[in-house]
């Protein structure tokens, strides 16, 4: 399995090793330290030897950091994890702060109203965080000190750092060369007149030197850091022990070297280098600026090019669909005919998944945890069931579903909603609503130039109508082969960044009840551009929406007469393509589900 | 009538005009001077005295401005007005430019390749519009110089200033005495610690002082400068010839000077002085800057409170929009029986809607310049007929009608589209999308804190789905007795202004076909909080919008069978309320029409 269900709940160890970090801050003079749940990459998931947080404090949610300053240590914990945070940690020596509802600069000016030095890893906070805090921290006599990391320091057992293996991204899925790539941004930086880029995104890293790699769960990304260099050439600084066996993939453009020499070269850039202060660490500009090398603040080059898939990505992005499809019809087949025997846990129904995806003997790795939450746990968004919470599926009660899965040619991401027997007509009016704008989002045109932002609302119109609404974005980016959650596109009120063919996205509103039940539909969709219709206007760059799911919703939660004819009319054809792109690739008992489940309404 | 339809060409002037310019650079050592077709209150409509641009080029456009030089002069205009100028000014001495596509910095700087002193007024130009101007020229040896009017000079037989009588806004429109308006805004200031606003716009006078007059067409506002104390003192700086025959109006509190002195009571002012950079005149900053008082850049304060409309306020404008609604079905009533006959032109339509607005004996202005264009006239967004363009009305054709009326209680402004007998399937398809797209904003409840632009796609989505769109914003906001043309409220794609309860806006979708036909439907409506429907999520605070204007749509344009069930009950709904609210109020002949203008599709 890839997915645990244990819950590492160990606070025992907390106060000792606090109490070793204040000696520590202590001896260098430090009122203060950070401690951050993120690594060096910046990415959603981290190694076991970057698990500082945890470490510390026992914690061991996905965002979060701990300020431990000499009488109190904050842990600063978002929505998801006021419960489990105290779960897990000593409440004697660490105290739950709410963020982002508390900023860290607020809370320190509040606690060392004398101000105090509090000291940071700078390779472990980006340039942009640090600044926000410092402009929090204007009019205190607080200063940022960056420091050598005093944790690493005591970390005895700490683990070994990633040093796997080094894959190659096959040309068959990567559609385009790292030379083609290399070549491509050079020539962005000749323009804009540097001389060099710093990356420092695994994903960004990965998707350049079409590489992959085994270090993060879920993500199959190769840690290091990279120059790249107006002349196309990479310089590539990772660990030193990894098995490289990758032959003559990288050429003689593309340098590898030990990530601890990397620091040197950086010193040794001519610039002006490209360094994107959101993302790279601060200690990247800090050694540039002692260099005296001139810094040009800009996004990482990858970004763009990489959100935006090529044709051979997106043709990858659709054959990993209909496999993953394939695993999910064979599921849910499962489901139907067992969950409402009764005894059916929430740990099943991922055990079975992970298995269906297991089979198509493709499956490199899930995407993320499975969600899966029965009647009041699909209520939290963000829930991963553990021995604990383990609930036994109720006749009666909705079940959400969401999962994905890490495909040679694509990364995958679905959320359906399953009824365990009849639900209730408030659910099915509920799941029609989200529904509605689900199809909203699928069906929509729109003319080039427009961001998330301007198309969220129709994802939400019919529940609005209701008074109801959900808590999270429509639609995040999602990459190919690589991270499940990419940017800069998404589809949410806080997304300016226009949507451009190529890039691929979720659609996936949903409604969640607190304490009762949640709802959840989500396909991923590609921008693409649209010719005009007959009729329309032939002047305007229109673009849409290619779906890349094809897993059948189901009618059985639809109240059909409050839909209209424009989206019967879509739900039906959207199923008639579910049934000819999987009839013939499941087994003779998923067809026949696959045949009802795919009725018109 | 308050509309005319004579086209001033007069292009004969210009050249002279021009030359006497260019003696008086040359005299000042300037190599340029700008000649806006703002006035020092930056509003939308001008008077005779401001009409600078006019005098020194013959383009009476309501936007644009003029750049001489010594060589060139070029009179800078948007789309609208690409052929009025043409008509309009000696192409030998001046030289048309496409404005915004060519920025005057990047002008200058193309034909003044040695740098130059350019001056302007710094009475017409905002510190935000000088800023960006300045922006662009970096890099140049061009320097933008704040001069005395080099026009004004010139012009001998330059119009009076405004002068006319300043009337009060009664409480029982205006719903607040001036005393509680000032007193709210100087709590404003001193909780931002500011000693005084500097408030340059006539909308935000008139609002903070319940005082209308008759300056400027079509905006009733009285011009000049005022100054807001913390204290809740204000000084109003105006023409000192107007007969103020206002009483005891004003009070003890609100001082009335000559316009004259107002420079000298800036610089008498205390700081921090909060100066609004999007409006005030880039002098007034000047003179702080010279004077040594620290200026505080924030929004004119009368702009938020004049936004969001009281109680009473939103009465009268019910109660103006019923009287309009009168008039408007009148017009149609005498359409529907005419219009068909032949040899009806655009202008009958301007004189006979204005007549009718007249009849309601409440009518002060119009509240813009009529819009009605004919056949391909109505493809012009901001089409306004002349004489020369004047249109008769055929068979098969539409006819968008664009119009409002200022009376004491409220401003209105309505679009109507009209068949001239029996229209085709094209056109009743588009009009039956841009009737989707504005029932979508009708009906629309969102949560609290979204802005125009998380909603404008709302208004497009059926247009969308056809490949057709329109090129404006689909609503702006109005004021009370004020600006038709209100901000900061819109609903469009740049406006990022969260909607708050109380603001008036309109709601106008279109559509536009070069050449052949145009339609536009346009209610105005008003922001509310609304209550959680049954079912709803009762922490949610959700607002909507309240109708406001009250006239039939055509439904013998509406593909009745592309509207959903609950588009056709909206519209049914609607009409029932225009028969209930206005078939008491017309006249027995009009009765007849509404009837069935407003029978169930």
């Amino acid at each position: 399995m890839f997915q645990e269900f244990e819950t590492i709940v160990d606070p025992s160890k907390g106060p000792a090793r606090l109490a070793a970090l204040r000696a520590a801050m202590a001896q260098t003079d430090l009122d203060g330290f950070f401690v951050p749940r993120a690594d060096a990459h910046q990415g959603e998931y981290v190694a076991d030897a970057d698990k500082r947080l945890q470490w510390l404090t026992g914690f061991t949610g996905s965002a979060g950091f701990c300020i431990a300053l000499a009488r109190v240590a904050g842990v600063f914990i978002d929505g998801r994890y006021r419960a489990q945070v105290r779960a897990q940690v000593d409440l004697s020596a660490f105290t739950p702060v709410h963020w982002p509802e508390t900023r860290p600069g607020p809370w320190l000016a509040e606690h060392l109203p004398e101000g105090g030095r509090i000291g940071f890893d700078p390779w472990l906070h980006s340039r942009s965080e640090i600044e926000k805090i410092e402009e929090d921290l204007k009019g205190s006599a607080i200063t940022l000190v960056p420091v050598d990391n005093l944790v690493d320091a005591l970390w005895d057992d700490r683990p070994a750092a990633p040093q796997g293996v080094v894959r190659v991204q096959p040309i068959e899925f990567a559609g385009q060369s790292h030379g083609e790539k290399r070549a491509a941004l050079a020539e962005t930086l000749r323009k804009a007149g540097e001389k060099a880029a710093v990356l420092t995104l695994s994903d960004s890293i990965a998707w350049l030197l079409n590489i992959r790699g085994d270090d993060i769960p879920h993500i199959p990304v190769v840690q290091g850091f990279a120059l790249l260099h107006d002349d196309g050439r990479v310089d590539f600084y990772t660990h030193p022990a990894r098995p490289v066996g990758i032959g003559e993939h990288f050429g003689p453009e593309v340098s590898l070297y030990p990530e601890a020499v990397f620091e040197d070269a950086l010193v040794a850039l001519e610039g002006p280098v490209r360094v994107d202060k959101a993302s790279a660490p601060f200690a990247v500009s800090a050694i540039l600026d002692v260099a005296g090398t001139p810094v040009s603040w800009g996004q990482d080059p990858c970004v763009m090019p990489k959100a935006c898939k090529n044709a051979t990505e997106l043709a990858g992005a659709r054959a990993a669909h209909l496999r993953d499809g394939v695993a999910l019809v064979e599921f849910l087949t499962w489901f139907d005919a067992t969950a409402r025997r009764g005894g059916i846990t929430e740990i099943d129904l991922v055990v079975e998944l992970e298995s269906q995806r297991r089979s198509t003997n493709a499956l490199r790795d899930i995407s993320f945890e499975t969600i899966a939450g029965a009647g009041p746990n699909g209520a939290i968004m963000h829930y991963r069931v553990t021995r604990e919470t383990n609930r036994t599926l109720k006749r009666g009660e909705l079940v959400v579903l969401d999962s994905g899965g890490q495909y040679d040619d694509g990364t995958t991401d679905i959320t359906r909603t399953l009824p365990v027997g009849k639900v209730g007509a408030e659910e099915r009016a509920a799941f029609t609503r989200v529904l509605q704008g689900m199809i909203a989002i699928s069906r929509a045109r729109f003319p080039k130039g427009l961001a998330g932002r301007d198309l969220d609302a129709l994802a939400r119109y019919p529940l609005w109508l209701a008074g109801q609404d959900f808590n999270h974005g429509t639609g995040h980016g999602v990459g190919s082969y690589l991270s499940v959650h990419e940017g800069p596109q998404r589809i949410s009120r806080i997304s300016e960044v226009a949507l451009e063919p190529g890039m691929i996205l979720s659609n996936e509103p949903g409604y969640y009840r607190d304490g009762a039940f949640g709802i959840r539909i989500e396909n991923l969709i590609a921008v693409r551009a649209e010719p005009v219709p007959e009729g329309g206007d032939s002047e305007r760059e229109m673009y849409g929406f290619e779906t890349l799911t094809f897993v059948p919703i189901d009618t059985r939660l639809v109240l059909v007469d409050r839909l209209s004819t424009d989206e019967r009319d879509w739900l039906n054809a959207y199923h008639a393509q579910v049934l000819e792109k999987l009839a013939p690739r499941v087994s003779s008992a998923a067809r026949e589900w696959l045949v009802a489940a795919c009725a018109p309404i």
